[in-house]
């Protein structure tokens, strides 16, 4: 394929993050993507990755007016390794909101759909009214080690969970709540910027599996992200820790939701998210 | 315009929501809509009907397989009174699942942007982690009366608010929570179905208007509604209400977010919606 020199993961100067989510352009509002070894899945790519995909094509595009407000990605296929085209089409451009529709194309099939709404943000009154949860410090809770190999995305991100981490027995005794709570971030530390942010949204393991700790088969059909954070308030959370907290309100008839929220270590909301997830059993 | 036959409202035997979401086939994939007069809000129409709409393209598209389980629209601009074009597109269809983009064109230009996931659900473990809050009967609630003749809509849903409504007094003092909780219901009654359960999701009055009563102007950018109801649990909810609690989470740089839940009276939970609202001052 053409353009793999865009692809240069391991380099010295490039993120890992970056060169994942790195996109050549084709045609216009036409980019190739590929996906990375880095963020491997047990089947396809951490949805986290290609979510952030989706966002750079718009952050990419010469006509992009603003900073990310929404996006909802829709995982219609799983992407297989290697090249697709990201299609990102400005369909209405007003005086300070501009709707894209977002598509990802492999072997001439779509395997994501989506739309994305960014905007001029200006200052108006304001509250956080989903306070942070009181938690300690980051370095009070242990790093997660992982015994999965076949999911390389997890050696991605240093998660340091609070509470309603990963089930220690296996059991699928209903425990009456999903709720988890991680302190969260790049591995390599990496500043955060609105497409890591959105990489992020889909770190929180299933909630289906917390809630009922049994491995059954998941894989999320659709995630949206809700931008409260510009992009001072990103340079100002810099490279430190996030704070994640999600919870499922519905698991019915193989699908279950989750609702989620970060904020930075000063507490501002810097996003909220939600997904809907297909479940087996 | 062609089909104005298919707008009736008024009719005996043609229930008000019924019309307004009406819509006529035009050639593949394209189908015309038309605002309604019964469901105008103060500057073009409500937005649940528009997604209402949205929806039942796809539940009227020759192709549709199975029924809602995600519904994403972001309103681009203000639809004129009038007719417009309605295109859904089954952009992949898979074993179980089916993803759709939807777009409204009027006058030759984008007004809405969207997506859907339609799905086969199964039989599966399940659990409502969100559970309805202890309530009355909604008789013990009395009927909300407008004083906004222009609102046209607000005429087409009973509501009785439970606590959080409309702000007896307008002095712009921050109230500390944006919660409304409310029992509603299409006037006249209605049988609940996937375009009704749509159309309710965006009934809440603004929850910036309820943290901190002043009338700024607002007006939602984007909307996703989760479906966990299937069709026999809206069967069995009938016409009677729905109970439905919103919430903002960050409102700020001129963007609030809200999320809402509701459930039928046996409390169960029936959709989960979300939205992210533009706002002045």
């Amino acid at each position: 394929m053409s353009g793999e020199a865009h692809f240069h993961a391991g380099t010295l100067n490039t993120h890992v993050f970056d060169a994942a989510i790195a996109l050549q352009p084709l045609r216009e509002n036409v980019f190739r993507g590929c996906t990375s070894p880095a963020y491997r899945n047990m089947v396809g790519p951490y949805g986290g990755i290609t979510a952030a995909q989706a966002l750079n094509a718009v952050l990419l595009h010469p006509e992009r007016l603003g900073h990310p407000v929404a996006l909802t990605v829709n995982y219609a296929a799983a992407i297989a390794d290697g090249p697709f085209d990201v299609v990102a089409r400005p369909a209405r451009t007003n005086r300070s909101t501009q709707h894209w529709t977002l598509e990802f194309v492999q072997a001439g099939q779509t395997v994501l759909t989506g739309t994305a709404l960014f905007g001029l943000r200006r200052e108006t009154w304001g509250a956080d009214e989903q306070t942070m949860p009181e938690v300690a410090l980051p370095a009070e809770y242990p790093v997660q080690q992982w015994d999965r190999p076949g999911v390389k995305w997890l050696s991605c991100y240093e998660l340091r969970f609070v509470d309603g981490g990963i089930p220690p027995v296996w059991n699928g005794q209903d425990q009456g709540e999903s709720r988890t709570r991680l302190w969260m971030r790049d591995d390599p530390p990496r500043p955060l910027d609105f497409a890591a942010l959105t990489a992020l949204a889909d770190v929180f393991f299933p909630r289906v599996w917390r809630r009922r700790p049994l491995m059954v088969p998941v894989g999320t059909v659709s995630m949206t992200v809700y931008f409260h954070a510009d992009a001072a308030m990103l340079r100002a959370t810099g490279s430190d820790y996030v704070l994640g907290q999600a919870q499922a309100q519905s698991l019915r008839g193989g699908y279950f939701d989750q609702t989620a929220q970060m904020w930075n270590r000063a507490g501002r909301l810097l996003a909220t998210t939600h997904q809907m997830v297909y479940y087996k059993e």
